[in-house]
């Protein structure tokens, strides 16, 4: 056996002149609570506060992130029971020895940085999984599972996340919401997200179902708007702080009011077009920014990922089974007439996100250098791992400042990776800083005063997280 | 109050070995004369030597760069003068005070970067600006500016700028100009360049009207190339070295005679396409590289720019005002017809921009890499700070080698930044060199005959700027 | 004259901590035999075993790597003899002292990187090449390459080369191959590639002709494919492990059969229209991969080059003359209908190589990172070079992991310098893991258990190379 440790200074950079800053850094925030605006953890999680039954379905069922590599590596998704509930002991058993064994499919990835911080961290696993110990660390993780100290709230709470935001179905009632809001023994604010890609989208085969659930009188295109507008309100008014949207592109061209109606009717009809699907889209994303200029909910945009790339996989083990893959993006042309209607709205708050990195300092870096609106996310899905960071970090601030950066959101539907990912940007962020100092580009206390804005202050001011700034 | 200093390592590299050697290759061009074959001054300034009236004129009114980071940060424009003349006293102190309170926004830039060297080194600050000492430090830069040591033709010595291209209209008298090299007062040789976007794009609305103050007879199309012959001409006898070019794209498909004359009489008549205006300026690129040709004027390119994405703000502001923003940018189709035809021209010197670093290694580099017209120009505008460079410098010499690059411009508006931005560009090339040197990659008798190249011989060469090498 | 050495360190890490596990890591794998699955070699230079005859056709003509840089700073490509055979005496001597005097031209490339390495380990070099000593070195490596030992079988020997891959027409009737795996005195297995480039561009100027060569029935489509198949079988039967395609893009999208017989019968009588070749030939990338899942072949991709940008030069010194110029290239949808049908069919592989360096996060990252075919080929052609290749490393690994590379491949027209190749790719990857090992994201037996596979294990299963592991 060999051992898994942790090694105080990990990520930190290796130049021991700047590892002594960023150490500094580090230790500022090392202990702050996590604010985390964007994410996909089950509210219902949260309200029923079931234990979590054994380490395939905490660790890999819901993750795409490791079930993506151990398919690449040979593994059908079946074994590792993606897409369906937890899997009885024994092939929750064998899914999980598969793990063991391809634990180098792993190194130099996050997910394996992530992992040893769950395991030695929450978990007390002493060992590196593989094939030997395999059953071992299976029955030491599901022991620890069977302590209330492991249940999901009480992890919530050893994990001092202050806000947690879930991501949402426009049509949902909030009932687990409303429930975490009104129960004392709840310390994190959980909000949900506003998520209405699929009713924006009119081409959608199941679109026309979809749009009834959302209530009110859809029938044209009037009450559709004030539909959505309800929902919105609905949403604020239990908490939630931003809407959330992962279209194709980042189209924004708005119709002229009889367009959008003429669309709207030939949706409801199911004759829409493909082409005529896309402007609608794009102008609702434009109308959605209206809104929000009204409702102040904060605006996320992640476009640019060609879902569900292979056709049978996704038949058979439906949406995020691990085969959304990035294409280019363009924000420039396509954001602009969004950007000369609201850009400069007072309040209006637009996140950035994107896939593809090379719109950082192309497109997003300039667009969040001038307009006030406009704030450039944390690097994302693909992106989130060290090196993709450390190129955000000097593509950004070089051309916009700290100031228009989003904070981290982790982003995940891991929650046990919550703490890890969050120290992780914490590690890069006093990596990254400690950089200028040494170079002489930054004071060290300007450093620790950005590296505590960056944590706690910016994410807050960003998601106009509710309370008070650390 | 916090002290202001500039370390004298600072921009090397933190390994301390590494940075020896960079140190020893820094001293070696540290106070080399400045050769600027490409910026924004006003000649006037130069010939009028008029004292800079405030600080709020001279650092923060023309430099977009400023005022866009500002902008973001909730700063009216209004409020920082931008397309304004200098300001009432109390608007320009209320600027600057802006400017103070928000020190924080421009951490991580190479704006801050630079404006910590101006401030120190040309005006004595020893103290980092902040909402406390505004206006003390309003007070101190003003006094200095009225001191004769501060006017712009004392500056243009201490800085030791040897040679300094400015940007001009084709159809300018060149006056100042003219001025300047009579005057043997002057030791700074001042040229002015070419740069007839306006004139190319026949689509734009003041087209007609910009094309009469060319001169000549400009009814057809033979008039209209002859009179642009002429004023490059012109421009060459008072000692242009370039014709710069900064359209949407880069392309360069030349049309038949027939076509070309089509086009041009409808334009005239105001009919023109946007479609055929597109042609036409392609054409012109084309036409223009075939009289750099005949007329030795190097050719600068830098496309990819969506020019006042903000239109309200361009239409209160003006242009330049801090929201033009790039997009992706191809050029190994666009030029091919330019390059085929003159890419192997004697003489021919075509120097190519970008704001899309995409292209440094995928299309900049290889073809700077075969055609011997075509040169790699400088990181520009968004991409003249540190990490961006320093890909630049890779992405480019691994596949070009060194003698491929431009050599350092500073393309600013901001009189007292060109000392600064040399200095980190000269910083920059010994940090790279330096790593070279430290993997055994180059002797360091190399890395020392390649920085003083870069710094002297090479935009000398690049640009054909008269006079000896150093 | 400036004494030329090699370091024992070069390339590794500067930082002292970081080197120290960098050499240990480097040190395992110094020594291993050479798999080269893809590159350049004539099979009849190892056949033949012919004395290499000059400087200059071993080091100058035949890589345009070397000539493009050349002729970049002015020298003619006649003068490098370019597409000539060997050049008399006294021209092969002006063009080897071309090559030094233009030294510094290559500063800062990997081809001086490889050069020295040549210089100094193959010929005993001992002194930095330039004006004064070019015909001392040019008689000193003249008189090596007429000793035995530097013949190519004995240097083949010397480089330790286990599998070599050539690259082949698919109407060569490989004879030379044969020749080689009959003969016992031939310690390398020599395998043969299929490239059927020009027989799927069905658009050529020369296709008819050339699809005749192909042997077999090819009066229509079904014994066209027929053609096709039996040269693959062919080619199985010489040893082939792999199939090559290097098309403009990376379309597969099929067509009905009744279409692609209809564009096959207007290619035999000459009328096809651009487009129609262009749709074909997606289609037979889509039909070449489904010949892979039947016949084994590991199918490479790499496209998105604009072939002979320079006409002028194309007609004179034909192709590969320096002048290939890369283009932005996409992926995720062209790939998408061969990925569908094929992407998880068992034993079938897909090496993905790109000089659009964007794709390797945003694309080909992802796609390894779940599909079981596809492998993330290593930086080619341009991007061959330390800072592109570490890129690579850490843009790749992050999102895949280090079981879906390809393993280095050298992709050389120039001989001599396959050892120098790899050697660099083992100090690069010696260098990166031994940074993840310093920042403590990976155990240093790990990291030594992975450079171990990328050397050896990796491209023997990628490539499907026959013989045991290391």
């Amino acid at each position: 056996m060999v051992a898994l440790t942790l090694h105080p200074d990990r990520l930190l950079p290796t130049d021991p002149g700047v590892r002594g800053i960023a150490r500094r850094l580090y230790e500022a925030v090392r202990d702050r609570p996590i604010i985390s605006p964007h994410g996909h953890v089950d509210p219902r999680l949260l309200r029923d506060d079931p234990p979590f039954t054994d380490p395939t379905s905490l660790f890999i069922q819901p993750d795409h992130y490791v079930t993506r590599l151990l398919h690449a590596a040979g593994v059908p998704l079946e074994t590792l029971g993606v897409g369906s509930p937890p899997l009885p002991e024994d092939r929750a058993r064998a899914a999980w020895r598969s793990l063991c064994e391809h634990w180098d499919a792993f190194r130099g990835t996050p997910v394996r940085y992530w992992f040893d911080s769950e395991l030695v961290e929450i978990f007390g696993v002493t060992e590196r999984p593989g094939a030997a110990n395999a059953d071992a660390l299976y029955d030491l993780i599901a022991d620890q599972l069977r302590q209330p100290g492991n249940r999901p709230r009480a992890l919530l709470r050893r994990f001092r996340i202050e806000f947690l935001a879930t991501t949402d179905d426009p049509a949902d009632d909030l009932a687990a919401h409303r429930a975490l809001r009104a129960d004392p023994d709840v310390g994190t604010t959980v909000a949900p997200t506003f998520r209405p890609d699929r009713y924006l989208e009119v081409g959608r085969p199941d679109w026309s179902e979809q749009v009834a659930a959302l209530g009110g009188d859809v029938g044209d295109y009037a009450g559709y708007l004030a539909a959505l507008r309800e929902r919105r309100r609905y949403f604020v008014a239990h908490g939630a702080v931003s809407a959330d949207h992962g279209h194709a592109d980042a189209g924004t061209e708005p119709l002229d009011r009889h367009e959008a109606e003429r669309i709207y009717r030939s949706a409801r009809a199911g004759t829409v077009s493909p082409a005529a699907a896309t402007a609608f889209r794009r102008h609702m994303t434009f109308e959605m920014a209206r809104m929000s200029c009204d409702d102040g909910l904060v605006m996320t945009l992640h476009p640019g990922i060609c879902r569900n790339h292979h056709g049978p996989t996704a038949a058979r083990f439906g949406p995020d089974s691990g085969h959304d893959i990035p294409t280019a993006v363009e924000f420039t042309r396509a954001l602009r007439p969004l950007l000369e209607r609201f850009g400069t709205h007072p309040g209006f708050h637009l996140v950035l996100f994107t896939v593809d990195a090379d719109v950082y300092s192309r497109e997003i870096g300039p667009l969040a250098g001038f307009y006030p609106a406009v704030y450039a996310g944390a690097p994302w899905w693909f992106l989130d791992s060290p090196a993709e960071i450390r190129h955000y970090q000097s593509a950004v601030t070089e051309i916009a400042g700290f100031s228009r950066l989003s904070g981290f959101i982790d982003d995940t539907r891991a929650f046990c990776s919550i703490p890890a990912r969050h120290d992780m940007s914490r590690r890069l962020d006093a990596g990254f800083l400690a950089g200028l100092v040494a170079a002489h580009r930054l004071a060290e206390d300007e450093a620790h005063d950005t590296i505590c804005a960056l944590v706690s202050d910016q994410p807050r001011k960003v998601f106009k997280v509710p309370g008070q700034a650390g």
